[in-house]
């Protein structure tokens, strides 16, 4: 038996349920999970259905293909995954290793089923001795010698040439530029030090400590040419007093910011989030 | 246009989410929400729809006879609600009210859509008092005149006759006999002040502060005739430290038990909440 | 026995925790909580101590007076509190009545022990209604007849006159002049149903859900001619998903609107925030 | 100048914070942060201080022995603390390295400032990598060759020997015997993966998903011969529901797990946690 994942998103019609639920029972497929959301604002229909189909011959592709005449009609847009296909993921990082660490050891650990086909960064010392220690390819990027321009053009050439899935900038402190955003051949998602919208750009938990907040978060969002807008994928945040100064905050922040990357990045690759312009749908 | 919610839950095979949809595409409904759940423990599944009929002329009762073929078919144990139908509520209180005041002031506002039948307290002042305030029917339970079983006797004919259709426990510091929770006519929710399975029983926050913990719990649940152990419905905690006392725990913790019991009021007479067994299925 | 608590801030020196503990020793007070903080950016020293003095004829204004030979010596802004001490709470409300109604229960059970010197609206229906059923003293604002400059001198004519310690924005809906802030003579704390500083002024639960945050808000800050930027003294989160809609993060965020008021109104009766310019020192 | 912490408990009596700042001030010391608490359970004082001495011959032993005649004269418990002092650590793991993974990162960042001694694990393959990986001395402990009473010997001789301050149960899923628990030369923290006191022992991810519970938790505790007993220094809780299954509870967890003995340890190392009999006293 083979488990799939099905994830569409269309305008809102009556029927869609419907076809969909008709194609799977005509196929003797057990559906083990299913969630649904009409968005009232942009009108459309969001749907993720997990189920098993009984015919081992049956894979990703043939379920798009047999698909395609429902994903027609109702102006889908349509994935199939099979359970264990493994996204191709490639990390940037930069001094602060807390989160490259943590998303290797969940890697190492089976919990993040994804292949990591290599960790870019513009330090060595920490980040290399980390790919080291998990035997992953690292690549180092020479911003100084290289210039920003050539450094984001080798980043596009790796994921292109390396069919990445998704590409994850864990603690990667360096802006990337429009043209980057837009050339980019896979989803990018980025770890904020802050609850966006609050905070945006460099130093965040020291803008929270001068404006003396209670709390203090970490969002994770897609990376689209907006520094720091993209669409938020998580977030959480975590409680802080006057006492613990802007280094206190820095401190409790990391492990927000490794949960909380982490989490949005196990969504990503089990296609729990779908787009929704500026928003996103996840069906946690 | 009429809105409607169907709740079922059967045991689980392949093609009820089919032979659903179908039934609701055949009617022109436009579902609005769906959730779904196959539990793998009790091998049942679980299914709520929301959803818009085009026609006027359908009423929960003419959608039930028109659905009861397949209900029949898979053993489902079926409602449907119109989203006009107002749940009909008894609220047992004692002494301390702020659960008591918190759910008469939604009410109030309209957040809480229910009729409030009556209030029962075995305390007067300021139970009778939050009533006369909000202009709801008062009942005095004189537990020492009347004795517990009399008492009991009383509440079970008021549910049967103002055909109740939930009892909301609001801080009731009664413990009610096995013989009231089995002829009870209607689901009964009560708010332990603790988080279950933890401090059972009396005294719940001082059994807590000297245990030592650094959060206290509050846990909303169905009545079963074991002492604070039925269904679980909703819980929540709130961290708090050595230096609060006993009498610190009760305070935070009253607005835990407020939060709690109002959210899972709110999640039944909404029919986000489903039996199964010793658990519950809610869709949140 | 008689309870004190006194709260000093002044500039960093060696030497202030001894001169106080001196003092308090040759009084054979026994202390019972103490918490202090020096703040490293404006070189300031925050003190809050609660005793116990054997000598029942010792008043706060005793205590404040045989001290004064410290404060001078120290430049430091000090108050006495006795136990008893009730503060004179004003209150503003508006439509939307859940913190006004929360406030008014706490305080009628006894857990927030101050006095309301009355209720302002520039609405009368539910806040009239509420005032009635505490009986406490209401007054409305018809803003429509009065105009805004006249409704502001009421209020300020209220404070004085009555002599209020503390003014509390129940979710009242009108932005008050610089004039206002400034002429006010006592604190006024505000409830704003954001997580401050995202989604400042108008609609912020409509601001969240556009942009797609995981989490809502609310910040409970004291008041200065600046919207929504004075110095906050408590917030609060709650999750929320992209299915609930702008309503029903308006629903859950009333929840988050009176914990976090009802928690700031309590931190400042109970002499636990100290002001340090624009931000604050909260000894929970 | 030279930063150190005072920590003390003792019978509570007047004149404790007297007499401490008196001997700081006396010295000159700039006192930066301070917490007290009387617990009127115990009737104990419990104290810490953290202060700057100019005189950069003080030391923690001068400090301690200046000290001496005020600490007998008060029954205190009492130690002194130099900045630099790193505590001397040994972690005992098992099959599940999440808990040990996360504690290498930190201490490898210098996010915590101790000396590992040594790891200890009844698993080779994964605990010995990560020693390896981050140049650590490991030892395997073969339960099943040297039975548990020989594997318990060695670490109290490995503890005696090596001097250690505190041992670290990372995961480490032996029940360790009731002498163990008494020749036990150094306080010992264990990370139990339940929100105790619910779901003691064996399998509590599984006994919280029977039980259908909505948070799951976790709690770091000093280890005593009661199985999971031991007084409580830290838990925390996560939002779980009916469609995640034991497995779903397991990943949760163990985040929790990670983030809670992490805290946990840091209080410990920073003089944070103060006994209090079968509860702690954490000046967070």
């Amino acid at each position: 038996m083979n488990r799939f994942t099905l994830v569409l998103h269309c305008p809102n019609v009556i029927g869609i349920v419907y076809q969909v639920s008709k194609f799977l029972f005509e196929r003797n497929a057990n559906i083990t999970e299913s969630a649904q959301y009409d968005d009232e604002i942009s009108d459309r229909f969001f749907m993720r259905v997990a189920f098993v189909m009984p015919d081992d011959a049956e894979t990703a592709e043939s379920l798009l293909e047999a698909f395609s005449p429902i994903a027609d009609r109702f102006n889908m847009q349509t994935q199939f995954h099979a359970e264990d296909e493994r996204p191709r993921i490639l990390i940037l990082a930069s001094k602060s290793t807390h989160c490259l660490a943590d998303l290797l050891q969940r890697h190492s650990s089976g919990e993040l089923a994804v292949d990591i086909l290599g960790i870019l960064s513009n330090h060595r010392g920490q980040p290399e001795r980390l790919a080291a220690q998990y035997e992953l390819p690292f690549e180092y990027l020479d911003l100084d010698s290289l210039g920003k321009a050539a450094a984001e053009e080798r980043i596009l050439t790796i994921m292109r040439d390396q069919q990445i899935d998704l590409t994850v900038l864990a603690r990667y402190m360096q802006i990337l530029s429009d043209n980057f955003c837009q050339q980019a051949s896979c989803p990018i998602i980025n770890i904020h030090h802050s609850f966006l919208p609050s905070f945006k750009g460099a130093r965040p938990y020291h803008q929270a400590f001068a404006k003396g907040v209670k709390l203090v978060g970490a969002t994770a969002h897609y990376v689209t040419p907006d520094l720091d807008e993209g669409p938020i994928i998580e977030q959480d945040v975590a409680r802080v007093n006057h006492a613990m100064g802007a280094l206190g905050l820095v401190e409790i922040g990391r492990d927000l910011e490794k949960a909380v990357l982490a989490r949005a990045v196990k969504l990503h690759v089990r296609h729990r989030v779908l787009p929704n312009g500026p928003r996103t749908v996840v069906f946690a």
